[in-house]
């Protein structure tokens, strides 16, 4: 099985990152529950005061696509929604080894 | 004290993917040994046959800016460099929380 990860920027309305980096946190709270995802770390950077970016490892595809298909997954995306004012580049990535890669 | 995070892409040269992808995760396995280094992930993607993406989360900058003075580490770009043809985007970050991030 290939392990499944993400790494996607998104763009916050101005003023409106921190409540969006709050929301991306509840989810990595929610992710705690969820066995097959293996990393969820939220990301900002100061030079860029709207933007958040996500770094996220599953155990395969499939637990990814589960996860999107939770009530509570979907309640913290309609919430998320409105503080989002796009999407930038998202990385789909198979990782392979390394420092706090859990092996299978 | 801030964390600090890497996402990188590096382009192997035609048929040393693979190569570069062992010696990446030689460096890995040295970052066992590195306290500041928290997180050191390296990522392929079959649509990318020459591509690989290294993920990294920190301690703090100096952490990480220490590890590149360690002999070891020198070695080890030694080997890899004459596997890669080129460097892609690098987007350094400060990670801030979620799952699978570890709390000072």
């Amino acid at each position: 099985m290939n392990k499944f990860g993400l790494f996607g920027k998104i763009t916050a309305h101005t003023g409106q990152r921190d409540a969006l980096v709050k929301v991306l946190l509840e989810a990595a709270t929610l992710m705690e529950t969820v066995e097959g995802c293996e990393l969820y770390i939220v990301n900002i950077l100061d030079s860029e005061p709207d933007a958040v970016w996500v770094t996220e490892i599953w155990r395969d595809e499939s637990d990814h696509k589960a996860s999107l298909m939770m009530g509570e997954t979907k309640a913290i995306i309609q919430r998320g929604r409105p503080l989002i004012a796009g999407f930038g580049e998202q990385t789909k990535l198979c990782p392979v080894g390394g420092k706090g890669f859990l092996e299978a």
